[in-house]
């Protein structure tokens, strides 16, 4: 746990992914993260996968060093108090990160009439309102399309919800950007982070949009050829597939050195007249040539014999390798120190991970594991709203809160 | 464009995706963002997609914004004048964005030596240094395998480098983060973000890896079935592909009623013992069972019928449309406040998108494209290094900077 953002207070009110990694990624920078939901758990409470006791490994994951209040919001009483968490005094208070719609009880207006220099990041689907998640975003900008086989006309959807992660990432770099601004002088603000602009503008910030204009179409599919340079899978002769790619000229010349084919393209150089050294892009408009040379040379030689020449030139590779195979991989999981061995809420104790940033400056400190949901109910209620026992009693009994 | 980070200036000797987006968010958040470059461009400078004028318009995309400067950095010259940029003088200067390698002429010892309160955020491929790229980090932890139909064994690599995008918003996050920090009198720092540890920690985070741990196999890949509650894509009468997603009890109540098959889903409850509305996992354990109904009830109807159906109650979905088609939908590009038509530098006009957030209170400026390269060299050596035109010129001729 690293500390650059100690004594921030920020309040999350969300569900799922974006908001909850925007949070989680807070937390893990050393703001105090006070996340509340409705009482029995919001939506994602039950996110597969689960633990054998039935608790979520999904939502013990998101919410890692936060702490938890439930409150019942289907009620004005619950309702109220989200109102006023998110908007309670502090000078590193008033940051907000919600998916709760624009126009409900946690509307901009009024929790702006409780605390005027709120920051509230507001993470949506589509940027009218409108229900949106990964999936349907994703399928609506076109990449399931352009994503696998090229001999398979199925549209194929990301397992990865991308969208989701970028929009989480950004909403934090969004919020500590306020504030920023608001210690300048620059008051509160609301800030909507539609999943469907941040991936309508990422298409374009890559040219993809662009492309499309100009060509009428969009990329077509090619299963895991790399677009505009070299790169694709290949398969070793003991069976192991690794992916390859070469977007420099030392990428692509340490490899033709050790696949030992540097003849084969040089000749093939000379009959089409281009440079694949010099032009990335003559690598990928001939690959329909390169890529049997590179596929003979991959089934000569086992991945034994081919990793150390590749990690010692400096080849930029990767093993296609299952996630349990990936848990043991010293550069991913096993030792790595970003993971240590926590018991979650679920009673499993298993590796969980710290800050994904190293600042080798700084110490980690132990990976925190995420909140038994209500575990703090009494704590916040009565640290940050300032309430009594008699008061967070009365509100236990009425089941406001648990 | 709106001005959160305005008064910050921002240095970045980076390429390709993640560092550019990372001074692309802090450009369009008002920051003064300085990219060095070698003379004649980087190794992202020609990167594809291309204009026909040749110019590359994935680095006019993700260079919008930011001052251009170019140095000869096979030089010791050109290496000190970057060297001398990234820790240039200035309260809120000293920010540094970079995917050099960190024991090069641009480690933190060397930088930390001319500027003590240097922030530094560093890009890397694996945490140990090797070279490693989106495909490569995301073929080493599964992603590949579990992607794609379950009738096809081959891996599906993801044509979004969901990973360079994910880490560069992040990189932004803790960027700012350090200079909160700084301001608070916590000095400089540098801080590496390994695309290796970020896709690690993201896996857990989700909790795939605590599933592959208590299963002993990653999960399998299963088309475009969501994961642990019901979605899928479904075709309508007349072709038309969509992406549907029930995962809250609303949700799921909505789309049985707009496709009139609760009673047929009721029977399917009493003949399991399950409550679907109840149980989101239940809706996934039974997919084999529930899939049939909704393809049927898809096959009878038309998108136009269902549309305004599926919009009237909340329904979560999405089209499956090539980009060329979602250009033209108001949702996403046509007449989305977040695009403007710019002319970039390679001479073409067409659709840039600005911050992908909404700042309600806040005003968009409008987009501003990509420098050329080496737009600013003379203004940059002389306002931020304080050299005068004769020894800029000195250096213009023996060709340090250009």
């Amino acid at each position: 746990m690293y500390e650059l953002l100690r004594g921030l207070r920020v309040v999350e009110g969300s569900a799922f992914i974006a908001g909850p990694t925007c949070g989680l990624y807070l937390a893990q920078l050393g703001a105090e993260v006070i996340r509340f939901d409705n009482i029995g758990g919001g939506p994602d409470f039950r996110r597969w996968p689960l633990a054998p006791s039935g608790a979520s490994l999904y939502w013990e994951g998101l919410n890692k060093a936060k702490k938890s209040v439930a409150l019942d919001l289907s009620r004005p009483e619950g309702r109220e108090l989200a109102q006023r968490l998110a908007t309670a005094p502090g000078e590193d208070g008033g940051l907000f990160v919600t998916n709760f719609p624009a126009d409900g009880f946690l509307s901009w207006s009024r929790l702006a009439a409780l605390r005027a220099d709120l920051i509230c990041v507001r993470v949506m689907g589509w940027a009218d309102g409108g229900p949106g998640v990964d999936y349907t975003i994703n399928s609506a900008v076109g990449i399931p399309q352009m994503t696998g086989a090229a001999d398979d006309p199925r549209p194929v959807n990301h397992v990865l919800p991308a969208w989701d992660l970028l929009t989480g990432a950004f909403a934090a770099f969004t919020l500590v950007s306020a504030l920023l601004a608001r210690r300048a002088g620059a008051g509160g603000r609301e800030i909507r982070i539609p999943l469907s602009d941040i991936a309508a503008a990422t298409l374009a910030n890559m040219g993809m949009t662009a492309e499309a204009k100009l060509t009428g179409h969009q990329r077509p599919r090619m299963g895991n050829d790399l677009y505009g340079a070299f790169g694709r899978d290949f398969t070793t002769r003991d069976g192991a597939r690794v992916m390859l790619v070469a977007i420099t000229p030392r990428q692509w010349k340490g490899v033709l050195e050790i696949l030992e084919i540097g003849g084969a393209v040089a000749a093939l150089e000379t009959e089409t007249g281009v440079s694949f050294a010099a032009d990335e892009g003559a690598r990928f408009t001939h690959r329909g040539r390169l890529f049997p040379l590179f596929e003979s040379a991959f089934a000569r030689r086992t991945l034994a014999e081919l990793a150390p020449s590749f990690e010692a030139h400096g080849v930029c590779w990767g093993p296609y390798q299952p996630l349990e195979q990936a848990m043991l991989d010293p550069r991913l999981f096993a030792g790595n120190p970003v993971f240590s061995d926590v018991t979650h809420p679920s009673g499993e104790t298993y590796p969980a991970a710290g800050f994904p940033a190293t600042l080798p400056q700084d110490g980690r400190a132990p990976v925190r594991p995420a909140p038994r949901l209500g575990e703090h109910t009494d704590a916040v209620l009565a640290g940050v709203l300032g309430m009594s026992s008699g008061e967070i009693a009365r509100l236990r009994d009425a089941g406001v809160v648990a």
